[in-house]
């Protein structure tokens, strides 16, 4: 959960007056987000979701997060639609936060999808990547290849006891799984933009059917295939840390019905799934070693991705994913 | 902000089928309610507030608050009408714990009331008063004059230091208040079913105008004008401690176009402002001691009822509050 920043009612009234949105019913906070503050609210002409951006968010890369919306939305992808300001501004200051109105979304996040929310998934990801295509700003992956050696120093060098179980301690784990990502990264696969975020958290349902794709702020460009790596260690995997064939095949079939994969694709997904898996892996490390002391959200720790981590390593061949 | 239960979906699916209340398109958890958890969610045939109730509620007394809202709202008051459930109740448990599913209720609590508010806040607390004549469940209030000097002992004796400015200490002033109180409380005024929590987070404005009162979960029996000594609190004074007369006179004007106060009532304001100021100062001292550590409501500091409780101690006549 997370509200961060109290909105007083004479602060958002001028706020919403930026916006053709009508007058204000009602507002609440909601626990939503890790990075950012979220309130609902509702006009006379709709209900919206308010986002005020917190430190962890550039104020530098709005134009390209919420103008990727727009144009995605705009492009017919299920996703919410950042409202413009009658002045054809995306974005605003409010109570000294860049902010943003957005169109609300029905559905909800699932906590137990299907295979065949997997394959709406697949077709969900691939149309993402076709229709981006036409979308002319780009952003630079802050969390790639090159910034996860620096992203596990910066952990400190006492990350062992995080995780007391990994064999050789969990530094050298990850030491040595960098020196083989770094030696054998794929190059010029074809790329472009991808959500890079696509977690459970941040796709909706409703009536069994992907309602909307939300919470843009980690996508870039990157490889897309990347992107496939990032779902099968966010959504594929079972609580005992088996990976679900069934699942991962649907989603692989879902996203190859709109987009098919290239060989060379097909076969880095392995070694991507590795990266996912590291990427993730560093990032709950780090915020766990460093969680602040009045942290309104807990951390969750990276055992999952370690688990995961080690599952990738022992593939053999991609089409261990079910990849048809 | 709140929320301690995590509701899952297939439970809240499971919850929502013992309603006649449509499918689930989405929900939300919102920061809102210090004693219990919320959520807004919405169905095909609406939107509408899940309740769980927290260690804090008792779940005997909720016949008495959810049958009074259901009541209140029946009879006009604009308030929020709890959902009855098919087999007539209007609660039951979800996630272990107690659970109610109240209307959605437009409008927001406002922190700058005007003297308008005020008026339209002591209509509907007579109208409150007057259409919970009909209700027939009683409920004792659990924080009345002879609650209160227990509830200062269990503060321990180590209260002074929370506000040094008190001349004497802190102890020594609410000890000699409390003598006082036990010594001059009126007895016999009116008296009936009182929200005794009108606080500004419970009552909600739209477009200028009261759109409803929620949370009932302090209601009781008590005399009507310890409402209003509420009220005054609550409502009235500017933060340098000074009383608003304007505000305070609108709501005597609001309250009595719809229920006269007799003679007794009008004598008894200013001692019931004292009780009123004592009994929140002790819950928020009592809270302020207490805070757990993991606690996700910051309490708020005993020091505004402090002020307040001075301030009414030097009253003469109840016609300084503005009461014509």
């Amino acid at each position: 959960m997370a509200v961060y920043t109290d909105v007083s009612d004479d602060a958002l009234e001028e706020f919403l007056r930026l916006y053709n949105v009508g007058q204000l019913l009602w507002c609440k906070g909601i626990a939503e987000g890790v990075e950012n503050t979220n309130y609902i609210l509702a006009t006379d002409k709709g209900q919206f979701i308010l986002t005020l951006y917190e430190a962890r968010v550039d104020e530098n890369d709005l134009p390209f997060f919420l103008g990727l919306m727009n144009h995605l939305a705009e492009n017919g992808l299920e996703t919410a639609k950042p409202i413009m300001q009658n002045n054809g501004l995306l974005f605003s200051q409010l109570c000294g936060k860049p902010a943003a109105l957005i169109e609300f979304l029905d559905g909800m996040a699932i906590k137990a999808p299907s295979h065949q929310n997997l394959f709406q998934l697949g077709v969900a990801s691939a149309q993402f990547h076709l229709k981006a295509k036409s979308f002319n700003i780009k952003r630079k992956n802050g969390l790639s290849l090159k910034d996860w050696r620096p992203l596990l120093k910066s952990c400190g060098g006492d990350i062992d006891k995080v995780a007391p179980d990994v064999d050789g301690g969990l530094q050298n784990f990850l030491s040595l799984e960098l020196d083989f990502l770094e030696k054998n990264w794929p190059q010029e696969l074809p790329n472009g933009v991808i959500h890079a975020d696509l977690f459970p958290d941040n796709v909706f349902f409703m009536h069994g059917e992907l309602s909307g794709i939300i919470d843009f702020y980690f996508a870039c460009n990157e490889v897309y295939a990347y992107e496939l790596a990032i779902v099968i260690n966010a959504w594929c995997f079972e609580k005992n840390g088996e990976l679900n064939l069934t699942k991962s095949r649907a989603f692989f079939k879902g996203y190859q019905s709109v987009r098919k994969l290239e060989q060379a694709e097909l076969e880095a997904i392995p070694i991507l799934c590795r990266g996912a898996a590291i990427r993730f892996l560093l990032t709950r490390l780090y915020d766990w070693i460093n969680v602040p002391e009045d942290a309104l959200v807990i951390p969750k720790k990276p055992d999952e991705y370690i688990r995961n981590l080690g599952f990738h390593q022992r593939i053999v061949d991609y089409k261990e994913y079910g990849i048809e």
